[in-house]
């Protein structure tokens, strides 16, 4: 998990592999780690993911490829035209703040500090500090957009449709709008036994017909199952005895959809009923968006670039949406983006079971590599 | 709360006040603490609540007037023809493990240290150690039954019955019984933006339509409002994280009512409509019984003795069950018992606005010492 001990050992790990491929290794203001192949002229194409895990996740959510794809490279004495470079962002999965995509936040300059603060109170920027990052240099994060002229990201799908279609590799189409909310209902904490249901404010009621109030909603609006999905992931009761009614409720609303209007209305829709539940249940209702990411296309140059490589290698492939965020689509909205996706087994992720073969993991890391020769040839976009 | 730090200095503050009082102090294998007045023949009549409260409890729930009782007696130079006691129960309210009436059980003989393991694991053995509790000498506290030969408490209502009648006395007729079940519901862990709705197995969505089949079986069974209630006030999600869909849930079921055959249909109906639930959401289920108690009522001997008290004091007094459960419920199978209640403001308890007027503090206290002088006209039951 980011901003653990283990994260730092996980940090320094890389570094130590990024250097033995030669490159040069930076960590960061905001704690991702670079890797520099200081070559050629222009900004730079890199390839990178994040290192950062959630509780009980999986093994294959994260890096794949790009360092290998390098290191290919390198072996086979190619010269590129322009720098390469290999990145790890910082605290993608956002599992110890709630909120997350601290490091390519940064990156695109927007104010991540203040949003892990507004949901975390003062004590995250001691955590982060901690941790290594500089909150005082955040800006110089930015400021290395300069050097990047486009990003390429293989990953697991962590979903059933390219194991669902017998195919091995996607090409990403876009990325879900995510939309987090957290909510917190207030009633009274009251004594179990003693308080009939008529003088009951039962925080805890109202979250639970909250939790099947977001799948309601998220049902009806999805164009097909899948395509919007809204998940309850957290909820903490308060005082959480088991002989008092809950006097308080907070809990997370996980919303994404590929559709911008669609995940506007999930939200409203939801907000709607909740103000409904909470009449019928004596609560009151505050809310705030914790994360709020929109629909991200990826840049048309560069699935094209992914299309061709997968023609040169003859391997199949299709184009699909990705239901999970990923930092390619914090920075697509300035950087020229393109993704890769390998199948995962079940379509399981976040869990011990997450699973891709090692023949796909071989076969994205090839794909990688291929696209990276055919923007050798083509150039960057833009 | 038991077994916290609070907690040994609260027992050591009432053993001083014992002192002072004059009274032999001895705190017993299970954390009890015991205030002996030495006086007359035969078993004692025994004054008791207990001193632990509940997270974000109030000032009201637990001790009030036994030793005041007591030290008017003795300031009065009055001679009791059997000797009187003081109790603090250890343990009452539960809130550190879920399951509660530690030293009331003791007393009665009960498995109650196999009942906390079974919930709490064997961590619970070390902090019941570490508070003061003395494992292999427990049975030495159902020993003392043999000096004990009736059990009187006063304590709030934490209802609203008392103050809804405008009556500044209760008699408890009888316990509610209560029935607590702690529920785990399994599902699948998987990534909350890519797995389709008819691929997840949410224990999230199982525990919040549990809670709300909960409320409506309790309803349905329930002579009127508040007769019966079922209540979860706590509930664990795993791995509780935003982006991941719930794969195990854990929540305390909470079930209270007057009558037997009531709570035994309540618990079974319970099940049958979880059973549907797991069926439904692609879940497991299992549960146990963390704390069970028969609905008690008080001995009849000891509800004349409390109405006598309140006529000779010319106090208006009525019958009302109790719906908390207290330790003289434990008691009252094996020693006679008897219960006063005084009113709670607005009925609210185990909660920081819990209330009870420093008038009726009094008057309780009044009715309980004219109690024991009414008992030793009378000589105790039995």
């Amino acid at each position: 998990m980011a901003w653990t001990p283990a994260f730092r050992e996980g940090r320094d790990w890389l570094k130590g592999r990024l250097t033995d491929a030669g490159l040069r290794v930076v960590e960061d203001a905001a704690a991702n780690v670079w890797g520099w192949w200081d070559v050629g002229l222009g900004p730079a194409l890199v390839l990178g993911s994040h290192i950062d895990s959630v509780p009980d996740g999986g093994t294959y959510d994260g890096p794949l490829g790009a360092l290998e794809a390098i290191r290919a490279l390198r072996e086979s004495g190619t010269v590129p035209p322009f720098p390469l470079a290999v990145v790890a962002w910082a605290d993608e999965e956002g599992a110890r703040f709630g909120t997350g995509f601290f490091g390519s936040a940064a990156f695109v300059g927007e104010p991540v500090v203040a949003r892990y603060i507004a949901l975390a109170g003062d004590g995250a920027r001691d955590t982060l500090t901690a941790a290594g990052v500089a909150l005082d240099r955040l800006d110089t994060v930015a400021a290395e957009r300069a050097h990047v002229g486009a990003y390429l990201e293989l990953h697991i799908e962590q979903g059933p449709r390219l194991e669902a279609a017998g195919v091995p590799l996607g090409i990403v189409s876009g990325i879900f709008g995510l939309h987090r909310e957290e909510w917190t209902l207030t009633g009274a904490p009251r004594h179990a036994g003693t308080t009939p249901y008529a003088a009951r404010r039962d925080a805890g009621i109202g979250a639970a017909r909250a939790m099947l109030a977001a799948r309601d909603v998220a049902r009806q609006l999805a164009p097909a199952d899948g395509e919007a999905v809204a998940t309850v992931g957290t909820l903490a009761l308060a005082p959480n005895a088991a002989n008092i009614v809950p006097g308080r409720a907070t809990f997370l609303v996980d919303m994404r959809a590929l559709d911008a209007d669609i995940l506007a209305r999930m939200s409203a829709q939801l907000a709607a009923r909740i103000a409904v539940i909470c009449t019928e249940e004596g609560l009151t209702a505050t809310s705030q968006v914790v994360l709020a990411a929109p629909p991200t296309p990826m840049h048309p140059a560069m699935r094209d670039a992914i299309g061709t490589a997968a023609a040169r290698l003859g391997v199949e492939a299709m184009s699909l949406p990705s239901g999970a965020g990923h930092d390619a689509g914090i920075v697509a909205p300035l950087v020229p983006a393109g993704m890769l996706f390998v199948p995962s087994r079940d379509g399981i992720s976040h869990a011990p079971d997450e699973y891709t073969a090692p023949e796909h993991r071989a076969l994205g890391a090839n794909a990688l590599l291929e696209t990276v020769c055919v923007l050798m040839e083509w150039g960057l976009p833009g």
